[in-house]
């Protein structure tokens, strides 16, 4: 292992090339926050330099200074590729500093050039407005990861290596996002990672000992829990501690070389044969160094640095204290600015910790993925038709199809496709992927497990965040994805799809981030048919989520059967920068539309079904409109239409299904949006809309507001009702079952056909034996469950 | 230690009545899961005693019914107070079986008699129409926490025993919830727990190794690892293991002794004043046994005891499958029946290991906290009244005023009430709370801490799972809280209010179930206020999600100023079994309304402000009007009145203030909605109202559906806009300044005052001219933020 010898050991040179970048970007750090002007310190400073308001976290920058400049080195020594992810909160001064040291900056943002002025700039913009935020975001190059909201940056870091061999992503976490569920499930990530396949992730757990106002817990835990905890987790950990330099660069160097040297030799055994596959004791470093290290040591007699008042701004008030002020010039002066910037350029000392063109962390083409993006191989969707001869004659798994495509998905993409999903993916019937693929475990293996292995590319872990977590960074990073979960619980990562919505939302006013893959979540395990798992299983609340998404970003799809779904499911896989919610149950439901009919269907995203209504009017104009989105609803409106054929054949019915959901609103409003003749054309000008919906019922009143008359939309939705019970009763408990829509038709149309009497009368019987027989008679519960079950018929 | 040595040996007779015990548990497991019929065996099974479909999950049950047995043992020879939180997945039938053996289920459902009949019916209910879903639940005596969703077993463990001393909580976590990252994350519990003044969780880690499909992470890991793991998190591990009977009970009772040996030795030295402070070393139990212990071992030739094929219902196909049947049959009466259940009654050995009357864990009251809630003692809120003299004139940190009220909380509930927050109490204005309580930390506390120590009692870790987890647990077991925090980042804990809401929803239908104290979560780093954070930190959508709640628990109020939070916090402070959401930012805010007026304001929940319009009609009716909710969009509604007093004093405007969002809706559709006159009244009849709201503006589309000419509402609110600049820019961002406001007036009314386009001019002038400055100008920063800021004054 010379490499890692030579890597372990500093020579002068790298000690002076090191520290000069180290203090640069500590310099830049202190810079942003502070300086409006004189950020050269060119002559002493003056309270008109100080900005109005500041802004950004100190006391976790010169860590990641540390970590940034040594892993510089290492990439030189090795042409390693890297990205560097970084956790902690508002630490966006380094991380932005290092890219316009390393120059991809000023690439990027050509205004922002490397000098004084661009100096100038950089420090301008930094939380102030019309500028970048406090933390790292969309807008730092060789960023793929948010540091706004605490978590997920290991999560992110283990999705970016997967099927990436020779990306090693390293992973700065902060022992405050340390305190979160999200990131301590993270640490997980190792077991599901495949040396021979996959590329690295080196965590490097930042214990500087405080959030904002008080200490982390693992920060006053002793060294041998911490060692403990992370053996537990499965790591080999690396300890570097201290705050005396240059005794710092020379271990956290060692430190870093023991662990690249660990990572290098897992993965050269897994990929030279001589692996045995047992699951690696994969390295991570513990940095213990004093939060606000080299900043000041006490400010008005008090202990700052090490404690959490070096958290976010050392120095307060520093326009208003002259002292402060004074204290400010002496510590940036510390990092000796002459010498890092002549003439405002980084000095040649900088420039040789460099690396050079892609190799740089900011800008590896990992870290704006859309650029590696290759369009995902997909068979003409066409193949995975279900053979459907007549409507709603049949009761399907359509799931299944689905899984036929995403099968060949894996066959097709074996490098650039995965599957996501919480322990279900049998569960939701697309079991096919198992023909191509196992599951994943890097752990032991046995002889009882199936479709199981280290070489599987199928994730199941028992957690939505990380399911949805690892699927972000495959698309950050330019591969392609779904993640599929029971529709409640996609509650439970809903703060992340927001995030992500946020970041697509940024990234597409940002010429230089190259479109991604869309986030595709795919809800199968639905509401209305967990009738079964009962209430807490009940919940189609991330819809409401996605619809307050920018236009931009913002898709809801409810297919009504198979073939639809596999048209919708073809258009989501080759977008690009969407949040692609994609909605339908995984039990046997009606099929309505052959191949041909779900592809115009689908393209339009909404349309008459004139084989379930029953336009019976010479005006162009039905009696009533009976508009649904959502398979199960779906059904019960088709239902619905039929009892009021049967019943009432004077009435003139039309049945519209919503595929799309964002038809609904108008153009201006999103960019699916119907026109307005389209939204005419198929509810009319002024006839009445009674709509099944999937979802909650205010969603539609959102959607269709400003449409001709939005007040005639009756809707019938989820109306928080539910139990373990049939899936008839569910649509009952709720009153959007085929008799409540037949009732609603009958109250909201101004025409009086024939035997509307009757009509009510037998919906008012039939609701009335159900909860008869439902609420009353559970001892005679298989002739219930035989009844309620015919009714869906 | 003489107590815990008998605990920990078993004589014949414990063996007997824990063993009889045990066994009864399984068989009431398997009978709920596959019986309708013959559920004592008093015939052969046939295939119509068998339920039409079978759910429940039978591979964690007999784990959780030996820790329950011998809970009971525990119970019975200390006295020790105990509930039993069951983390699992659907592992309902056990917990409810325990109960019905305790007795409790059929003293709460009278119908569920303790005998054969009350047996058919506990089977006959369970997983079917109109009975209990598979999971722990609500429904479940003994129980605050509801298995549905999985990860909030531990840290609702830790929420019930915070000023509970006298509690023991027993926490079984399944190997497959430890995969969550909320699970995970909520270990670190013992790091808030005073032993002195708190109870004791006693952690179960479960490991039966499987979930669904696959094996679990931790029950591959190597004992080593799990043992280092949980080491690390600061537990002593004991560990049980095996499959053998009666090993395993006397190996269990051990290791159960040893727990609570160890659990009391800590116990006893913090409150005889033997205690060093230093944070003690709590126990936890690895149980080891196989998945589906003592069911069928296999099945069709396949191993199924101790694989995840045992997982839910190891035997399928049941009723079609003679041998299926009779193996069930031989499973079944391997637990011996007969001899368990004579004349279908239990039996004098389980009697015998029962605990009497309220020791029964089922019976615990603290499992149903509301028969313990004392009101929180609250001071005359007026007390804290903040002195306003004119409307508009003033700017404050409102937010002060709620945190002298909640220090006041403190002093007066010294047991009762707790604060959590992700370590922002000071940065939220609420730090008043620190003059009379600490933060809390068990982990070592050195000199520069301050307010912090074990014994605090605001609770700050930087986990919004943990923070909500231990509110809602706090509440569940009778006492008072608040968890405050960032608005945007409330969304990553969305998923535990939905389903604490279900809970709450569900248990208003339980008579039994007392009402507990609300869950009350205060947003005050609000989305038009995270101006510096940027847009990562700018989002109001935890409204949305409580809109979607059934309108017997939703409340959400949106106070203008200080005073009117005082009024609403001290409603909510009072209420029972809703959740409260509270929205008001912390910076320095304009005030509006005296002590007084708030009061009236608030009790009416929306009302006119005369002084704000300027209502020149002789009709009653004004020709536009204003109606605002939210602090910051309310002073640029004011603001926006001003400028149309000031351009066309011609024209009559109305502002309206709505504080409780629920007075919107309908009567119908929601208790606190405003009768139509009332609403008429405010909004009149058909004037159109340019609504400016705190949040998405569809939230506001859905409250006033159904209301006079709802189309008549022109909504402004959050449009998913933002970045790191000046709050006035987040107002121009989102298209709700006050110049957006001043011209929608203008824009829709029918009256044509003089000088409305002058006014429009002026709009779009000031608009051009902000734009400019920030957009175009950053180098003049300083001066375009006084710009800016003088917008506000």
């Amino acid at each position: 292992m010379t490499d890692t010898d030579a890597l372990a050991s500093l020579t002068d040179d790298d000690v002076r090339a090191l520290d000069a970048w180290f203090r640069a970007a500590n310099y830049l750090t202190v810079a942003q926050i502070y300086l409006q002007d004189n950020v050269l310190l060119e002559r002493p400073l003056t309270p008109d330099d100080i900005k109005p308001r500041l802004l950004g976290h100190w006391g976790t920058g010169p860590g990641q200074a540390l970590v940034y400049a040594h892993m510089n080195r290492l990439i030189r020594l090795t042409g390693q590729q890297a990205i560097y992810l970084s956790g902690p909160g508002h630490g966006g001064p380094t991380l932005v500093g290092a890219g316009w040291l390393e120059d991809t900056y000023s690439e990027v943002y050509p205004d922002v050039t490397r000098d004084g002025a661009g100096m100038k700039r950089l420090c301008r913009q930094f939380s102030s407005p019309g500028g970048i935020p406090s933390h790292v975001s969309v807008t730092t190059p060789g960023s793929i990861h948010e540091g706004g909201e605490l978590g997920y940056a290991l999560v992110h870091a283990f999705g970016s290596v997967f099927d990436n061999p020779d990306l090693l992503s390293v992973c700065v976490v902060g022992d405050g996002e340390a305190e979160t569920g999200p990131l301590e499930g993270s640490w997980k990530g190792i077991s599901f990672l495949n040396p021979e396949r996959d590329g690295a992730v080196l965590p490097i757990l930042h214990l500087n000992g405080a959030k904002i106002a008080s200490p982390t817990v693992l920060a006053r835990k002793s060294p041998e829990d911490v060692r403990a905890l992370f053996t537990g987790h499965g790591y080999d950990v690396i300890e570097v501690e201290g705050d005396d330099l240059p005794g710092m660069h020379h271990r956290f160097a060692a430190g870093l070389a023991e662990a690249y040297g660990k990572i290098r030799a897992i993965q050269t055994a897994a990929r030279d044969g001589s692996w045995d596959g047992a699951m690696p004791r994969w390295p991570m470093i513990v940095l213990r160094s004093p939060k606000g290290w080299t900043g000041p040591k006490t400010v008005d007699g008090v202990q700052v640095e090490g404690t959490w008042r070096a958290h976010q701004v050392p120095l307060s008030g520093v326009k208003e204290n002259a002292d402060h002020l004074r204290q400010l010039e002496e510590w940036m002066r510390s990092y000796d600015p002459d010498e890092l910037f002549p003439d405002g350029i980084p000095n040649a000392d900088i420039d040789a910790n460099n690396p050079a063109g892609e190799l740089r962390m900011s800008a590896n083409p990992a870290a704006n993925g859309g650029v590696l993006t290759e369009d995902l191989r997909i068979r003409p969707f066409r193949d995975y038709a279900l053979d459907v001869t007549s409507p709603a004659s049949t009761r399907v798994e359509g799931m299944r199809q689905l899984g036929a495509m995403l099968a060949d998905f894996y066959r097709d993409n074996p490098e650039t496709f995965r599957l996501f999903c919480p322990d279900e993916t049998n569960s939701n019937r697309l079991g096919a992927v198992f023909d191509v693929s196992d599951r994943m475990s890097a752990e032991v293996v046995t002889d009882e497990d199936v479709k199981l292995s280290k070489d599987g590319r199928v994730m199941e872990v028992l957690s939505e965040h990380n399911c949805q977590g690892w699927l972000e960074a495959y698309t950050l990073t330019g591969r392609h994805g779904m993640f599929a979960t029971y529709e409640a619980f996609a509650m439970v990562s809903a703060s992340m799809t927001v995030q992500h919505a946020k970041w697509l939302e940024e990234a597409n006013h940002l010429p230089w981030r190259a479109k991604i893959p869309s986030l595709n979540i795919l809800l199968t395990s639905t509401t209305w048919r967990n009738d079964h798992n009962g209430f807490s299983h009940q919940g189609p609340g991330l819809i409401n989520v996605v619809l307050n998404m920018r236009s931009a970003v913002a898709r809801v799809y409810l297919p009504p059967d198979a073939n639809c779904m596999l048209s919708v499911a073809d258009h989501c896989f080759r977008s690009r920068n969407y949040v692609n919610l994609l909605v339908m149950d995984k039990q046997p439901h009606l099929q309505y539309l052959t191949m041909d009919e779900a592809v115009e269907h689908c393209t339009k995203g909404a349309g008459i079904w004139e084989w379930a209504g029953n336009e019976t009017g010479t005006d162009g104009k039905p009696d009533i409109v009976l508009a649904c989105a959502g398979d199960v609803v779906t059904a019960e409106t088709v239902a619905a239409a039929e009892l009021l054929k049967e019943w009432v054949p004077d009435l003139s019915v039309r049945v519209v299904n919503v595929v799309d959901l964002m038809t609904l609103p108008r153009q201006k409003d999103h960019p699916h949006g119907m026109s307005e003749a389209d939204f005419r054309g198929l509810f009319t000008d002024d006839v009445d809309v009674v709509f099944a919906f999937h979802g909650y019922h205010g969603a539609i009143h959102k959607l269709v507001h400003g449409r001709p008359k939005a007040d005639r939309f009756h809707v019938r939705g989820f109306i928080e009702q539910g139990t373990t019970t049939t899936p008839f009763d569910m649509t009952v408990l709720n009153e959007a079952s085929r008799y409540h829509l037949a009732v609603d038709a009958l109250n909201n149309t101004d025409a009086t056909p024939a035997n509307a009497q009757e009509l009510r009368e037998h919906c008012a019987q039939m609701l009335e034996k159900h909860h008869a027989y439902v609420r009353e008679h559970l001892q005679d519960m298989p002739e219930v469950r035989d009844w309620v079950l015919g009714q869906q018929s």
